[in-house]
């Protein structure tokens, strides 16, 4: 039996005597590499976490004493502390979240794992301590060193300063460097050093660089890293906190756990807000992560099994975020006017090769949508187009920005959605299905859904072409499905299949082609297609349609739904309020009451499963929306030929 | 003729001999009295930077170096050097606009009125500038010391910094408080000092107070301000500034307009990034406003003709805001667990006498919706029931928290949104039109529009009776309605009025009394009990039903609509995805496709207007919308009586 094996709840923790601690770490290290590249899922975050965790864990008594992850995806030792050491079904339907879960443990708080959130939830957290007179509980916020670029950190860092008596625990998980680092910064420069020269000098050589190095990087990052004030400040940086009025302690080795132990019984026992400064490094303790220069297996996939011998392996598929990234390449070549804008999601967009490129016209501007947005409308206003690459589900962080900077003063700002609809395995707050209903609401804004590789290719160079309104282009993860000819373009509509009149053989009465106006919202047009299909066997004349624009719908929409008995949408975002809604408004304010039926994800937060096993789950797929439209038109053909009810 | 006549452009300002200028100011802070008051307006931030305008436009070349103004109030002066002196008709319908406009010069940039963004836009000009080669444009952005505490402006503030060839110019008008002091801090205290004592003692008596007040307020200002670091460094307050590599100046007096003109001079010159921190006084140079404890006239009304002799003036109508302040106060003292939540509008959002009788249960987070919501999450994990207070234009700001924290951690935290809908002449981003549309798709949030004052009162205490998701409420500015009394309830649903099967006289065929179901949402409820009063005395039997809880719908609203030719929805938000959308989806959903047409604000930016004229231009009155509905209604009947076309 293992150490590992032994711990059922923290105090089991508690009890170990601190000399078992390295032995139990490795464990952990070898449990996690071992479980993770089986299922896929953060590696290397959670590498450069065990001591701090092991740490965290022994000193305070959760749940009494919340322990709280910013994102999230750090939380897999928190979860071997908690009892919960089954990671067989990691991301799985029925298998543990990838990130904390209220459902399944009373020491998980937030499942939230968009960043910079955790230190409002632990102001609320102390205040209310306060408040009931729980006095001698404390609140642990653990946050990345990326995240404190984000505002609403320091929206709270403000707030939790000012609670002298509120005892929060702030500790800043410093792995020199968030999702991606800043592009051509020192932050940069020093993140090289520490991966290419080993953890144990990093700080050593870090010392002699910044004599060398030009300060260019975030300020930000730089003030937490005490860059700009040279060799004495940079393992004393606590000047910015502690002008914000906040205890400091740091920075202290996150790997020493005996170290962090010590620090966070000092942090506890002051009894006021107080920053705990750990340095950590990702993927720690395997070296192929630490070795791995992009992200240290920052979030991996799971194993694949080895092609037999003989066997040609399948070419890999091509992916949405890879043609997007080749074509704002090439239209960066074409116009000096593009330029490129991520919040600390160079790589993941696809945004890093138009920065190679171009490094004069591409921002990372760090954890920072909201400023990512509406600077975005000042480089609108400055003469130039701006592309802003961004998750789905982040642009609600710019909600108010793209609506009141971008889309009032009308500037040509592009927004492409990466990641949007169901994502999969990462859990409620990764799925992008808002972005089709929030948009909706914004006067001016195009809104665009490409269906295969070559509409994203020519919807984004229609996106850029225009000037005088934001426009966003939002698309899926994964591999892009096969390409899907238009048999005809009505206004910015394509035309996929007509029904039975245009088909060789006319199964039924004339008019059965006009049975289904079916509007597929872009990558949803292979399924609509099978939909037809499948339809067409049964002697229902169904029209596919792809309206590529979804806002504003083209008016040959409206002529098309006029010719059709029944119209339904089908799309990869929220039922409320997105193109369904839409569609049927349009439909309503021309005075055409046809029936209308909208398939799209139901409006819950989704749990974590595979995006196929979502899908079909939400019955959005070929036989389930068949079957559902089948009866409808049956149904509506049957009332059409009563006399109206109403009478 | 005054000198102020003289003036056409900023090249004529510039003209004019420095000793000219003391003058320039009395003529303009004359005329902004004499004008303001007569129309209503922000007067004391624009009598707050008369010489501070003067020296942005002497020292910079407007519109070439674009000067920003942030939030926008201020801008009147700005308004008077570049050719617009004509104020009769501010905030009216042709008249000039109380922010700044595109539409009225090339001198105004940035129309959105919310608070913390101008930075963001600023980095982005000048990013612009340097990308284009424009070496030698300057970008001006003017922000509030209370909008530093937002967010937003610290994003903008770590990327602005690390160019340090853009040349931005932040002029921090630090007038001593944002829109209302924090409760109970030193912030108050100073600010209080400042107002009774006079501005030309204020920074000696401050020092003075330093070393007496405890230091309890918000960090952040405070570091602004340099209390923390005692006497000396509180005029020198730049540590944190240079702390994140900006190079500071200041601070100056902002009411010493050579003082003012050289430091920009030197800001303007200096090539990089530089903060300029401007002190003045709100309401400077008219002692009513300078007196006045509360505000400083921030914003006053348009002057109402006195009362004729012997007229007895009509009482006041009770307003949404009074309500709700009233019954806060007593739910408060009905239940310890209830605590108040406001960023930086405890006054305006009627939460200040909560405050008052409250005071360690009533917290003011600054300009921080994003931290509040959340924060506000944190509260209600930990045992307490939260109400945030907010404008509804400014919940747009915090979508991203009430979704991701408080609805999917399924928390009991309630959102006052005072100002929805229409709100008049503040122009297109104070309007609360956006609300009804983005809250429909937050899974599990529960969201009520009162139509009178007892049901505001009513569905308030409904709304803090939830614990297990969050609750909105919605209510507009100005005086509340008369009261509507229920003929029945169904559900959570109230019946206003049944149609001619409910009256004596049934003046038409049986059916007539389920012609129109009309779904009222809130204070719109009085519009639509008017058109069913048109609409009976043309023989149409009209359903009035206000469903209180507009999400989620009751089913009774299914029920209901299944006994009635058409259904129509009249709304205060914007058309697109608000509740007349929900109700079309709710009846498809049933498969029941009775015809329904949605009424709302046109999904645009509306101009400033009055409330009246606007809801007037959209059609939003009894005779409009009983005209158009009485079409539907008899186009239906004809319809019924027909074949049906589609067979």
């Amino acid at each position: 039996m293992t150490l590992l094996d032994s711990l059922r709840t923290p105090e089991d923790l508690k009890r170990l005597p601190a000399d078992k601690l390295p032995q139990l770490a490795a464990e952990i290290r070898e449990f996690l590499v071992t479980e993770v590249s089986r299922t896929g899922g953060h590696l290397g975050p959670n590498l450069g976490v065990v001591e701090l965790t092991m740490a965290l864990h022994r000193v305070f008594d959760s749940p009494r004493d919340p322990i709280l992850f910013d994102t999230g995806h750090q939380s897999y030792v928190h979860k071997l502390f908690t009892g919960r050491q089954d990671f067989s079904g990691l991301r799985t339907r029925n298998g543990l979240s990838g990130y904390p879960s209220r459902a399944e443990s009373e020491h998980d708080f937030i499942e939230n794992s968009h960043a910079s959130t955790v230190l409002s939830y632990a102001d609320g957290l102390a205040k209310a301590n306060v408040i009931q007179r729980r006095a001698d509980r404390s609140v642990v916020a653990v946050i990345g060193d990326g995240a404190l670029t984000g505002g609403m950190a320091w929206e709270a860092l403000n707030n939790i300063a000012a609670g002298s008596d509120r005892r929060v625990v702030i500790v800043v998980n410093d792995n020199g460097r968030s999702y991606s680092p800043t592009t051509g910064g020192l932050a940069d420069h020093l993140a090289s050093l520490r991966m290419t020269q080993g953890y144990e000098q990093a700080l050593e050589l870090a010392k002699t660089a910044l004599n060398r190095a030009p300060v260019v990087g975030q300020p930000l990052y730089e003030a937490l890293h005490g860059l700009k004030k040279g060799l004495k400040d940079a393992i004393q940086p606590q000047m910015m906190f502690e002008d914000l009025g906040l205890k400091y302690l740091g920075p202290i080795d996150g790997h020493d756990e005996q170290t962090v132990e010590k620090a966070l019984r000092r942090a506890r026992d002051f009894g006021g807000p107080v920053i705990v400064h750990c340095l950590t490094q990702k993927g720690k303790g395997h070296a192929p992560a630490e070795n791995h220069e992009e992200d240290q297996f920052h979030a991996i996939g799971a194993a694949k099994p080895a092609p037999s011998a003989g066997e040609k392996p399948a070419p890999a598929p091509q992916k949405w975020t890879k043609v997007f990234s080749e074509e704002i390449v090439a239209l960066g070549a074409e116009r000096s006017d593009i330029v490129g804008i991520t919040a600390a999601m160079l790589h993941p967009t696809g945004l890093a090769p138009f920065a190679e490129a171009y490094p004069d016209r591409c921002f990372d501007v760090g954890i920072a949508e909201q400023h990512a947005a509406t600077s975005a409308t000042g480089l609108a206003m400055g003469g130039l187009h701006p592309v802003m690459a961004v998750y789905a589900t982040f642009l609600n962080r710019c909600f108010d920005q793209v609506l009141m900077d971008a889309a009032l003063h009308r500037q040509g700002v592009t927004l492409c959605l990466d990641r949007s609809g169901v994502t999969g395995p990462d859990g409620a707050s990764h799925h992008g299905m808002w972005d089709l209903s929030i948009l909706q609401v914004v006067p001016g804004l195009r809104l665009a859904v490409p269906r295969d590789a070559p509409r994203l290719r020519e919807e984004l160079r229609e996106a850029v072409a225009v000037e005088d309104a934001p426009t966003v282009l939002r698309y899926p993860t994964g591999a892009v499905g096969p390409e899907i000819e238009a048999v005809e373009r009505l206004g910015t509509m394509d035309v996929l299949r007509r029904g039975a009149r245009d088909e060789a053989a006319e199964e039924d009465s004339a008019g059965a082609a006009e049975d289904l106006l079916l509007v597929a919202v872009g990558p949803m047009a292979q399924t609509c297609c099978e939909v037809a299909d499948r339809m067409a066997d049964q002697g229902i004349g169904v029209t596919v349609v792809d309206p590529r624009w979804v806002k504003p719908l083209d008016p040959a929409l409206v002529h098309e739904a006029a010719r059709h008995r029944v119209v339904a949408v089908v799309e990869d975002n929220g039922r409320v309020g997105a193109v369904g809604d839409a569609v049927a408004r349009t439909l309503r304010d021309a005075d055409l009451d046809v029936p209308v039926r909208t398939f799209g994800i139901e409006q819950e937060f989704l749990h974590h499963a595979k995006r196929d096993d979502i899908l079909a789950e939400l019955g959005l797929t070929p036989q389930s929306l068949a079957r559902k439209l089948t009866e409808t038109v049956s149904r509506q053909a049957e009332t059409a030929d009563e006399e109206p009810a109403s009478k």
